[in-house]
């Protein structure tokens, strides 16, 4: 039995070999921190379930610092202050920041930052106007630069980076192209997102000839959040002056294989770019993507989905289940009084 | 015994099966042509020898037309317009055109060039201000976008591509440094032409351990002519926002390996990008290269270094000599009358 000031924490048990499980994860009860002067107490009310994630878990630091063995994962979330000794924040604000998964963080507001419900849903704040409508956005059209008439593919195109991307470039006029996995994820972008094609690599066969079909004036633009099989698929396609965005690599995330390794001399005959980013390279225009994505999502010109998991307990089954393909929309965990946070 | 009129030619005989050998090519005896109205006739005085002919010979047409079997090669050449029914072109003109491997050739003019021997010198117009130049100056500035003090790797450095490229880069005020094969071409590019430091790939040990040494401060522009294993070391030491231009892949055009195929992951964390490109791309803007590149030619402040081997009949070796690294700056094979030319 918890004490009134206690609330539980997920930490990382150990570092997963593979595909991530519930033993890799850990629930642990911690006292509810006091905030000190300067200090804030958030109540998280969301927490972001991340595929990236997966590599700060192996202790891979490639882009984030690596998650300690023994330590609570933390990640993107979004809250409300409960008690403030921090003049910049009042109790109620509601703020984004990436906290411990637990139920109450202190932050010394520095890299907390204020979001507005009117503005947008909270949650979204997590998804399509969070970082993946971030990467989404800086990805396409600042590196993928579609032209209406262009054709843009789009891999992971379910989740909520592709979501997002995938729509960014139907306003700008192009014929877009996704790629999903299962029927009913094929069947929402094709028939609720309005793709022009949509390819189900669960069920292709030959990937390069599923797309070549969807694709016949082949690939200008190819928004890459999956790698492996699709990529090699998609490199075959890719006309002269091609834009490769690399935003993500899910399908490698638990097994680096060769199978999305791009040879550097099939770049040169089409004269095509391949470059990766981290939304942080965007991080001084943060605000310029959250008023466009957000008057989208108000004027119902850009539509998102999440999929919500109540309770921080069930936060390692919501992570896991990213990796299984279930995850359909942005992968969300909602923290209510009672779940361990009182 | 060779009639007046005729010359020889140098022919594909059967598709290379990896290292290109001597009996992949066919001397063959044809007709001097002669102009029709509108044409002209063009003595060669050097052909340019070719990587990249290479994939042309394997009926790769990835970026080329290919070769075919029994049909003569053709390559970048610089001649002499001996007769002429073109009123754009006089006898006496200097012209560098794509033309069979053979001594006099016939011309429409519509892909003739004009080159002006006072500008730079004739042979020059296949090298430092041809399109190896074009690439160096293309690739380097468009894509590498060295900014100075900062670090520019150049592979290939003893190829005519990479020996401007990296002269490029130090007249931009960057580190540079080469990769290049045996001490002549090592010491050659640190004492001649000056670079910071050059790693000797076919000395190095760990070529890793070696650019790391020769790059304190990591790499953030690598100019590719190589590819292969000197990718994968230089991809190990590149900083954020770095550029790879991939220029050339010599390393692969006899054997496609794995060697140097790149996980688009690499590029997320460090926001960086890779990118080909042809020298097509840029045909628009060869006037304002040759003006660049002849200038600093002039001023002494551009070196170049050919290497000249006489008559059609030795073309073939020449164009083997390239994949032993054998090569030792731009390989041209200079045409002479007596040689088959009459």
């Amino acid at each position: 039995m918890m004490q009134a000031d206690q609330q539980q924490q997920v930490r990382l048990a150990r570092r997963p070999q593979g595909k991530p499980q519930l033993r890799d994860f850990q629930l642990a009860d911690v006292d509810v921190p006091s905030p000190a002067g300067g200090e804030m107490l958030i109540q998280t009310l969301y927490l972001s379930v991340d595929p990236g994630m997966r590599g700060m878990m192996a202790g891979d630091t490639s882009y984030s610092a690596g998650f300690e063995v023994g330590q609570p994962l933390t990640g993107r979330s979004v809250g409300r202050v409960v008690s403030s000794k921090n003049p910049r924040f009042a109790v109620g604000d509601y703020v984004y920041e990436r906290l411990p998964w637990q139920h109450y963080s202190l932050s010394d507001g520095r890299r907390a930052k204020k979001v507005d419900p009117v503005v947008a849903p909270l949650s979204t704040y997590l998804g399509v106007v969070g970082v993946p409508g971030f990467c989404a956005y800086f990805g396409l059209m600042e590196i993928g630069k579609p032209r209406a008439g262009q054709t843009v593919v789009v891999s992971g195109a379910s989740g909520a980076v592709g979501m997002t991307a995938a729509q960014l470039a139907q306003l700008e006029g192009c014929r877009v192209v996704g790629v999903a996995g299962g029927s009913k994820k094929v069947r929402y972008l094709r028939d609720e997102i309005g793709l022009d094609a949509v390819v189900d690599y669960k069920r292709a066969g030959d990937l390069t000839d599923a797309l070549r079909e969807a694709c016949p004036d082949g690939i200008d633009v190819y928004f890459d959040n999956v790698g492996g099989p699709i990529t090699q698929a998609a490199l075959a396609l890719i006309n002269r002056h091609a834009r490769i965005v690399v935003c993500g690599q899910t399908s490698q995330y638990n097994n680096l294989s060769d199978s999305g390794k791009v040879a550097p001399e099939w770049l040169i005959g089409r004269s095509a770019l391949m470059q990766g980013f981290v939304v942080y390279d965007y991080a001084d225009r943060n605000d310029e993507a959250i008023a466009r994505l957000s008057q989208l999502v108000r004027q119902g010109r850009l539509r998102y989905r999440e999929n919500i998991v109540d309770g921080l307990q069930n936060a390692p089954q919501a992570f896991i289940d990213l990796f299984e393909g279930k995850s359909f929309g942005k992968q969300l965990v909602r923290l209510t009084k009672g779940d361990g946070g009182n």
